[in-house]
């Protein structure tokens, strides 16, 4: 079932969970859903080493986590025909390299402002077409990123 | 001088605006420095074309402006020493891909909050030796993203 963490650092949230429900697990890293009922097509594709920057990777694994995150990003577009498509690494809380990928809705409970900004319509629910569509999204993206070359 | 956009879109900003304080332009991006007050070490790495989504670009490219949106981060780490970095692709408002980077520190406006969240402590002002380091760190990430091979 993958592999543990090589590096570890104490207290540190994202090397002791998965950080949301697992999607996929390479030995590099993971992929996870994360349960959001008014934003439900946010994943996170976070490294299993402990890392705080980008630039704390070598470039081969850079490289190897934005393809990962293009390709989430692409499959994300294909399921769920998102407004936008947000991506952000920001670790100020946890500071453990992670990547949001972020489908966004014209009609969002935040849109235009990031997820992190003031809401601006509190009643927005999610379409029920996105909700259903999760399911099979969870399985391309894992498929898709488990046969990526690192 | 540079090179014109290639691909421009109607009453795009980014299209037909530098979009902040020109740092330097290649015939593929331009890096910016955006002049906020309250986060000075913050850069932006705009695409010439118009493009709306990250994986709207060829691999290839994909991959170069990765490489300058890390050289941009370990110029920042290096010359201004944040207690973090932040790094987003968001593009809501203005959907033409540009990659924010933002020197974060533990006692800004907004940390832990992404700047796009709740003010945390409003009378907090930016270290005076971030801003005397600003100048030598433009040049830096002038000479380092236009020796950048694409």
């Amino acid at each position: 079932m993958g592999q543990l963490d090589t590096s570890r650092q104490q207290g540190c949230e994202l090397c002791v969970t998965e950080g949301g429900q697992l999607v996929v697990r390479t030995p590099k890293l993971r992929v996870i859903r994360v349960l959001d009922a008014d934003h439900p097509g946010f994943y996170r594709v976070i490294w299993n080493d402990h890392a705080a920057e980008f630039t704390d990777l070598p470039t081969a694994d850079r490289v190897h986590l934005m393809d990962v995150v293009a390709k989430v990003e692409s499959l994300v577009r294909e399921h769920l025909q998102p407004t936008k498509i947000n991506l952000a690494s920001l670790g100020n809380v946890v500071p453990h390299l992670h990547w949001h990928v972020i489908a966004r809705y014209a009609d969002d409970q935040h849109f235009p402002q990031p997820i992190w900004g003031a809401v601006q319509r509190a009643d927005s629910k999610p379409a029920p077409e996105v909700l259903v569509a999760l399911p099979d999204l969870d399985r391309a993206i894992a498929e898709a990123v488990a046969h990526l070359r690192t």
